[in-house]
C-alpha cells in the first residue's frame, strides 16, 4: 500500500500538537498531548506514542503513514536526542532518545530535529523553498532560529546543533547582552524580543519626543505595539523597525556569503510587520552584500498558516525518513 | 582497466601546474603552461589540453586516468566556467566554459571550482580532514579565501559563489578598506597582507615603542617580517599576531555557529605563523563561541605540503567527477 501520510508533531514548550499530514501538506485529524504534564521522559514518551497510535487506528490509517517527524527544542537531529531542554522538566537535565522511544512505542521510523530546522523543511517541502536546493530560513519569534538547506541538504553539523544564527554578532559585536550570556547577539535586535527592547532603549534615549508608544500603559511594550503604532503612522515605531531591518540586513549579507542561498525565507510573528521591517532590510542587504551576490539572493515572508507550520515542518522531516 | 590517476590542474597568476595523482596523494609525473600567455580562452586551452594529452600518453597511462580537476582563480563548480578573474587577460571580461573545453580536449570528465574550494577538497581526500564530514579550510594567503563541507558535501550555493567569509565583516563592521570596496572585511586583518597592514598602523600608533620592524628597511613591511620578528622576540610583533588572532578567532566562533565543523583547518603562508596566531586565536574563540559548540571544534594547521597542495586539491575534485 502506498504511503499516503506523515505524523507531524511539533513539541512547543506547553502543548505537543500531532497531525496526520498527507503529501499536499493539508492536515485531516489532528490531536494532542501536554508536554510538560510529565516527570519522566517515558511517561511523556507513552501519552505520546498512545496518542500517535490513536490518531492512526481511530482514522483507518494504518499501513498508510510513511514515519513521523519531530520538531523539538534543542532536537538533535544526527541522533534523535533532545538534551538541555531548558523548559521541559523530563528534559532539563538529561539527554533523552526521543525518537528512538517513539519509534520502539508506535512501530515507525521518527526523526526528530530543533523547530527552524524543521521550519526549513516545512517551507521546501510545502511552503515558499519548493524547488530551492539553497536558502535559509529565519524565525523571528522570542528568539531568531534558522534552518539552513544547502545542495538540498540541512545544514546540521557535526553535532547536530548547526544554524544558530540568531547567536552570531555580525554587526555588533559589543552588544546587547543576550540570554545566552555573550554581547551583540543579532537576536538580541533582531526579534519580537529585540524590538521591544529596542522601542525601551528609544523611549528612554529621546525623551522629548512624541510617539504613540508613550501611552502604552500596560509594560512591558512588546512588538505588537510597536507595530500598531508604525500602522498608525508613528515615527518612532517606523524608526524601529528601519533600526531592526537595518541590522538584520547587515546580517543576512554576511550569512550570504557562507552559502549563497538563492532566497531567505522570514518566518514568525515579526515577519509580519512587512514592509515596515522589510524595506530597510532589503535595503541594509543590497548595501552590505558583496558584488558577486547582488541582486541574487530574493527574501520573502513565508507563506504557510502560522498555526499549522510547525506540524507541516514537522512531517516533512518524515517523509525524508 | 581501473583509475588509478587523476589529474589535478592548479591554475595560478602566471604558470598553470598539471599532476598526475594516484590515490594517495602522490604525484609521480608533473608539467606546465602559462596561464597569462594566451590571449583567449581557446588558444590556452590548446595549450593545456596539449600538455594533459602529452602527460599522459608519454607516460602510459591512457586509460589509467579518472579525470581531470582544475583549482581555478573566480571558478564556478556549478557550471564549470570562469568568469571574470581580474588577472587572466582571456577570462576578464568574458564567461569562459573552461571545464567543457578542456573535456572536449582531452576526453576526460572535467570539474572545476576556486582554490579555496579545491583545498577543502584536498584536505578532504588526502589531509588533515580525512575521514570528517563537516570542517571548514581557510586559506591565509594575500586574501583569506575558504571552503566549506557540510554533511560531506562541498558548500557551492544556488549560484556557484558560495564560501567568501574572507569578505564576512563579523568582527568590524567599520573597519579597514577592503578590495571588495566595502569596510570590515575580514581578510582586511585575517591575511598575510592584513598582518603587514596591522604592522603600519601599530608603527604608527606607537612611534614611541622600540621594535625590530622599524629597523627593517625594504618596504612595504611583509607578514614574514613580522613572523621574524616575532621569533626574535620582538614584542609589537607578537602582538600584531596576538591582534590579528583576536580577530581571526572572534569570527571562526560564529562561522561555527553556521555550520558546526569538527574541525577549522587553516592553510597557507600565515597558518605557518603557528602559537603566535594560533594561541590567540583559540583563546578568541573560545571565548566567543555559544556554549552549546565550547570545545567541540578543534583547530588544526593543513598537512599538506603547500607546493603541491592546490595539486592535489584540484585532483580530488577529478575522484568526484
Amino acid at each position: 500500500m502506498d504511503k499516503l501520510y506523515a505524523i507531524g508533531v511539533d513539541m512547543g514548550g506547553t502543548n505537543t500538537v500531532i497531525g496526520l499530514v498527507d503529501r499536499r501538506g493539508n492536515i485531516p485529524v489532528r490531536s494532542a498531548v501536554g508536554t510538560v504534564d510529565y516527570s519522566t521522559g517515558e511517561s511523556y514518551v507513552a501519552a505520546l506514542g498512545n496518542a500517535i497510535n490513536e490518531l492512526i487506528t481511530q482514522n483507518n490509517f494504518a499501513g498508510k503513514v510513511t514515519g513521523i517527524g519531530m520538531g523539538v527544542p534543542n532536537g538533535n537531529m544526527n541522533d534523535g536526542t533532545v538534551e538541555k531542554a531548558a523548559n521541559i522538566p523530563w528534559a532539563k537535565s538529561t539527554v533523552v532518545p526521543l525518537a528512538a522511544m517513539i519509534s520502539e512505542k508506535t512501530g515507525l521510523p521518527c526523526k526528530l530535529t530543533n523547530d527552524a530546522n524543521a521550519a526549513a523543511l516545512g517551507e521546501m517541502t510545502y511552503g515558499a523553498a519548493k524547488g530551492l536546493k539553497d536558502f535559509i530560513v529565519i524565525t523571528l519569534g522570542t528568539g531568531l532560529g534558522s534552518g539552513i538547506v544547502a545542495g538540498g541538504q540541512l545544514i546540521v553539523g557535526h553535532d547536530g546543533f548547526a544554524g544558530e544564527l540568531g547567536h552570531t554578532r555580525t554587526v555588533r559585536h559589543n552588544g546587547r547582552l543576550c540570554g545566552c550570556g555573550r554581547t551583540g547577539c543579532l537576536e538580541t535586535y533582531a526579534s519580537a524580543t529585540g524590538v521591544a527592547r529596542t522601542a525601551r532603549e528609544f523611549l528612554e534615549l529621546y525623551p522629548e519626543r512624541e510617539t504613540l508608544l508613550r501611552n502604552i500603559t500596560a509594560r512591558p511594550i512588546t512588538s505588537k505595539n510597536v507595530y500598531e503604532a508604525a500602522r498608525s503612522g508613528d515615527a518612532m515605531a517606523v524608526e524601529i523597525f528601519e533600526f531592526t531591518g537595518r541590522i538584520l540586513g547587515g546580517a543576512l549579507a554576511d550569512f550570504i556569503a557562507f552559502s549563497s542561498p538563492k532566497a531567505i525565507i522570514l518566518f514568525g510573528g515579526l515577519a509580519h510587520a512587512g514592509n515596515f521591517l522589510l524595506d530597510p532590510l532589503r535595503k541594509a542587504m543590497a548595501k552590505n552584500v558583496l558584488s558577486i551576490y547582488e541582486g541574487k539572493t530574493e527574501i520573502t515572508v513565508s507563506r504557510l498558516n502560522d498555526a499549522e507550520a510547525a506540524v507541516l515542518g514537522a512531517s516533512a522531516l518524515a517523509w525524508e525518513a
